[in-house]
């Protein structure tokens, strides 16, 4: 077991019992404190730490980082140093945090320099993107969707079980949680007998992802085993990948979703570590037919990580829509990675893989719209008893994610974001 | 008319009559001299500008310049000057250059220090690709391949003629001329009533291409019209998009091509700017049916650029096998931008957008050898009077393209990649 993973340890910083971030998580983002500079800092509790001045004072020495990683404005440069260089630092954060360790614990003059409240700060995108690949990974999702727009008795496309299917996506509009999501206008064919129009979309989506972020990989014609894999994941977001199903309908064939993904795409602001959630290993269904040799892995590579998606009308309360589980993934992140470098192709760090909608087996578990109102037919109720085909402006769609084992939670906050109407 | 682009103008430094960089020219790119460090030059007959010390020397003075943006190892930072700074720069190096301004050019010992010969120095990556979108707006192209894959008598998707198709694409794998290509491995169904297998691609093509290079655009949300699109437009580059022919027909079904792509696209290293391209100007086929309103357009948007690939085997000569031209397009520069941003998609400064493969009307104007040997139904032969379905390992493909009037030849180097044989 990592050692900053033991369920026993307890910080000296008060941590909410119902908080995303014991010192079993330590995830890192970017935060600007009011009057300062973006710098790297780390979540515990209802606090950031600042690694920044942490460094500074000298409590980051011995390990392989420079002052410069930690003064920046993205995590990219820390990425840098590798998976071993962030579980050395991971590791030295959670000795500092220990409640039975004094070294920064009993220096209050250095403790009130690098904690800061969260509700006092700015929370950043964590990452500049280099390349943003969206997978379609979830076998409940693609089926649904096949059985909707194509042939409900063959809803899955005969490459489906056998490769984890995944396009290219656009790397700039993806934004941090608070960012408001302004619905687009672009081009739609509401009736096959009649030329396009062009408006707003009408038919505006959320999609409950997860993305992975990327270490350095190898140079160009390489490839990553799914054994080598986790060496290459630094760790996890939640991923809102907003879509405009109309768009989407007249635009993607046949080379695939474009202007119907990337007006926007909205993560959390803490990336939690890979390591962090390796106590929450499951497996994921068994896979049939056998999959090909570059595709095989061993071990558990599931995560059992809970999901939830929330409705927020103007001026109104959350309603969950959805609660589902990324453990329904049918591709793990190491098939992903293997599959997406097995031709050559390379990563670099910061680069972000998101897993597509993560939709479970029931009804209550599917993550789009589009599934849980099965194109507009079965209109979902809110709290408030008003109904949704598809999103309203002025709705908030919120989602969180935690895994909860041997009394501990590690979690990834919450992705928030609201609809502004269209800029016609 | 730009003076800088005047038919009459000389340099006095000696440009040869074939060269695609004269005095009218002035492409931008990142070259690594000998024992010295990356940094920005402009290509001048058979020779390269050494900016980074024509700036030490205060040669760019009163530009709004600084020195970090020509000692760099990519134009971006440079390009965050925008259409006007580039404008100015380009017109003061074409000053320094012309043959009756006496400045740089009775300054020997400086001459000395500013020029470097093309071939003895490394001429590098020019920019670093933010995000890469890849247009299919070539109709010729598009028929070709609607043809062969789905229904000859309906080609073109219905989508095709109402807007600029295009798709996402890989940034990390652009690599500049002269970077080979490894033959890629991947997942194929060679049989549809059989598994898929695993090996090297077996259909390797080329894919004819130009890409132009954006400067920073307009914030998230915000629109680029058809109008002010040449604003956001430094330059073009010949784009080898790489294809595995096998690859792609089994994975890119719903979502688009993704490996099949992915592993290695070429570029020549040579930015040439729009403004050395205004002199050529030309229309393109006319539109029908008529656009909607944010796709229309005035002036003439085309390019006339003739653009050649040819066909080296190893140790052999060079056979042309194809001649195709810009012109041929169906959605020009301004339609692309215009709709890709028309959803409110942001873009940055070297974010890179290809044309697509660009086919002409007629067989030798095709510009993939999917076409060439019609899905390998017609082999091309070669000089030395060998066949090619697809490429074999061992062979370099070569592009070229110039544009030429009045006189003036302005061209773009070329892109040069030799097949490495798959790392199985």
């Amino acid at each position: 077991m990592i050692e900053a993973n033991n369920p026993n340890l307890r910080s000296w910083i008060d941590v909410p019992a119902d908080s995303d971030f014991p010192i079993q998580n330590l995830p890192f983002g970017i935060f600007k404190p009011s009057g300062g500079s973006p710098r790297v800092g780390v979540a515990i509790g209802e606090h950031v730490l600042d690694l920044k001045t942490l460094h500074v004072l000298g409590y980051l020495e011995n390990l392989p980082f420079s002052q410069a990683d930690f003064d920046n404005s993205t995590l990219n440069d820390l990425m840098r140093h590798g998976k071993k260089g962030s579980r050395e630092l991971r590791n030295r954060i959670s000795k500092l945090l220990r409640s039975d360790v004094p070294y920064l614990r009993d220096k209050e003059h250095h403790v009130q320099q690098v904690l800061h409240k969260q509700s006092e700060v700015e929370l950043l995108m964590p990452v500049k993107v280099g390349d943003y690949t969206d997978f379609y990974s979830s076998r409940d999702h693609a089926t649904n969707i096949g059985k909707m727009l194509r042939d409900p008795n063959n809803a899955l496309m005969p490459n489906w079980l056998h490769l984890p299917v995944a396009y290219h996506g656009r790397a700039s509009s993806i934004v941090v949680s608070g960012t408001p999501t302004i619905r687009p206008c672009g081009q739609t064919r509401p009736n096959d007998d009649e030329p396009p129009v062009f408006g707003p979309s009408k038919l505006l989506d959320f999609e409950l992802e997860m993305a992975f972020i990327t270490f350095e990989g190898k140079p160009l014609g390489e490839r990553i085993s799914t054994s080598e894999a986790d060496d290459y994941i630094f760790g996890m977001v939640i991923f809102n990948d907003w879509s405009a199903r109309d768009i989407q309908k007249w635009e993607y064939v046949p080379l695939g979703p474009f202007l119907a993904k990337n007006f926007n795409s909205v993560i959390s602001p803490w990336v939690v570590t890979l390591d962090a959630l390796e106590p929450f290993r499951c497996t994921n269904e068994k896979q049939s037919p056998e999959v090909l040799p570059y595709l095989q892995f061993s071990g558990d590579k599931g995560l059992d990580i809970n999901l939830e998606v929330l409705i927020q009308p103007n001026g109104g309360n959350e309603s969950r829509v959805c609660l589902s589980n990324y453990k329904f993934m049918y591709w793990n992140m190491n098939q992903q990675l293997a599959h997406h470098t097995v031709n050559g192709c390379n990563i670099h760090a910061g680069d972000m893989m998101a897993s597509g909608t993560i939709s479970g087996p029931t009804k209550d578990s599917f993550g789009s719209m589009m599934e849980l109102s099965w194109r507009g037919q079965t209109p979902v109720v809110l709290n408030d008893g008003s109904e949704r085909k598809f999103l309203h402006d002025g709705d908030t769609v919120v989602m969180r994610g935690w895994s909860e084992k041997d009394g501990v939670r590690v979690g990834f906050g919450e992705v928030r974001s609201k609809i502004e109407p269209a800029r016609v």
